[in-house]
């Protein structure tokens, strides 16, 4: 399969739906609207949406079905990076090689555009019952998706991201904040498309641990991307995170054996999908894409 | 009816129901969890959680079957203050008379704990099917409380009362903020009431009404007090809006005209309930006890 072309061509749907989703920027308030749309076009590789896409494909299900949910899922992944960037946060300046959402908006309109974003994720999931999706399997969805979001989830993992930086911390700890910081809402993207492509409770369930390897994976990529990564391609310089004293894999474990780590996880997701046909090649090829990946 | 007794009882419930839906403070993340618990359990008058309460039984709905989704509203509102007196907003060091959530956590721990009670308020709605709720009411409700919450509601008010401040506005900017930043989850959480308890679409109309005006005459009421208040019962002092330059009210129409609006918008409210029996009381006198209230 062309994994390629796959991407692009799943990159363009979900960039159609995000337009037709997108908050309107007329009104009073359209200031904030304006800022949630600057980082929600800003350049992402809509990898979240496009693995509920591939989840739900997997069991059989109608890829274009999940698109509401899908999109819910990048403008949480939005949220999340608006928040970080803030200077009470990581304070960074620069995202995907563009200004960050405050250096643009100021403060309060970027943490208000934070707010509205993952306002507007709920709201657009819970519409997405207007094709076809039954509301029970739709409300399992936005369980799951909020607990991967939430404070046992993403900002449990920001909040221990944050407290250990500059400091010395074991393998548990940096396994805690990478599965809940970026592993989590990975992992809740592809059994979302899973549960709403009606897969059997056997087939969700070794969804959910090949999202749980990949999701992993796809953080201890970024750690290795921040120290070998062509700036060109990620958008960012490289050495970012030792800056920062950021706890990484390769700062806990060294480059080589973080590689070998990643490959397992690789492997331990390929194997999760055994039992599937062919309808699950697109989730094989991205298990690989994502610690190969250069941006 | 004795509304002081009702009041009191109503609270005793939600606040047991807090306790039981609020976030768990074990394992590493537990700071948020505290810095959540902080804010939610920091002597709320749980209006609306109460008013959603009301909303169902006033439509012979049961009223302890909506407490999920009458917690999920105390916790948007408890996330909305969080964020609004952070110092990149209203910069507010004292909340209801104690410590804004960032003066005892600091700021990156009081954004996530925003973050987090945003999102467990979803997590919440979506369990709510557990106690016998038809999960399309309840996928209504989560859109009509996102929507209300989100940048065309709560957000969006939010950011033109920031935008505004130290301005001169006219009457319609201030109905905007007031209506959006506070008005817009008091009637989605009366409104919400009488979905759940499968109100007819008439009734619901009626109630959304009578949510509509009381939730402006709310805001014209904190106006007021912050003029008119005793800060033993209001938790602070008086003069705030003014020092600040915010637009009140009382600043656009003056003091006596904002009284007076005041009291049309409730006199509006009972109009709506013209149609409702006696199990719509709750409803009536909580319109007079929001103008009349003294904190």
């Amino acid at each position: 399969m062309d994994l390629k072309a796959y991407l692009l061509e799943r990159k363009r749907i979900v960039d159609g739906a995000l337009e037709k989703f997108a908050p309107r920027t007329d009104g009073p308030a359209g200031e904030v609207a304006r800022a949630m749309n600057y980082s929600l076009f800003a350049g992402g590789k809509r990898l979240r949406p496009i693995l509920c896409m591939a989840g739900s494909a997997a069991v059989g299900g109608e890829e274009l079905a999940v698109l509401p949910v899908a999109c819910a899922l990048e403008m949480i992944h939005t949220y999340s990076l608006i928040h970080d960037d803030l200077p009470a946060m990581d304070n960074d300046d620069l995202r995907r090689g563009k200004p960050t959402n405050h250096k643009v908006y100021g403060e309060a309109v970027a943490l208000l555009a934070g707010d509205g974003l993952l306002t507007e994720a709920f709201v657009l999931m819970s519409s997405a019952e207007l094709s076809g999706i039954d509301p029970r399997s739709l409300m399992k969805v936005i369980g799951l998706i909020g607990r991967a979001a939430g404070y046992e989830g993403m900002v449990g993992g920001q909040l221990v991201d944050i407290r250990s930086e500059g400091t010395l911390v074991n393998s548990s700890v940096v396994e805690f904040v990478h599965t809940r910081k970026t592993g989590a809402l990975i992992s809740a993207s592809v059994t979302a498309g899973a549960i709403l492509g009606n897969g059997s409770e056997k087939q969700v369930e070794a969804i959910t641990a090949y999202g749980e390897a990949v999701g992993l994976a796809f953080q201890i990529a970024d750690d290795i991307l921040d120290i070998e990564g062509d700036p060109e391609k990620t958008g960012k310089k490289t050495g970012g995170d030792a800056q920062k004293k950021k706890i990484t894999y390769p700062s806990v474990f060294g480059l080589s054996e973080s590689k070998a780590i990643q490959s397992k996880l690789v492997e331990k997701a390929l194997g999760a999908m055994e039992q599937f046909d062919e309808k699950a090649d697109p989730l094989r090829h991205l298990a690989s894409y994502i610690i190969e990946r250069q941006q």
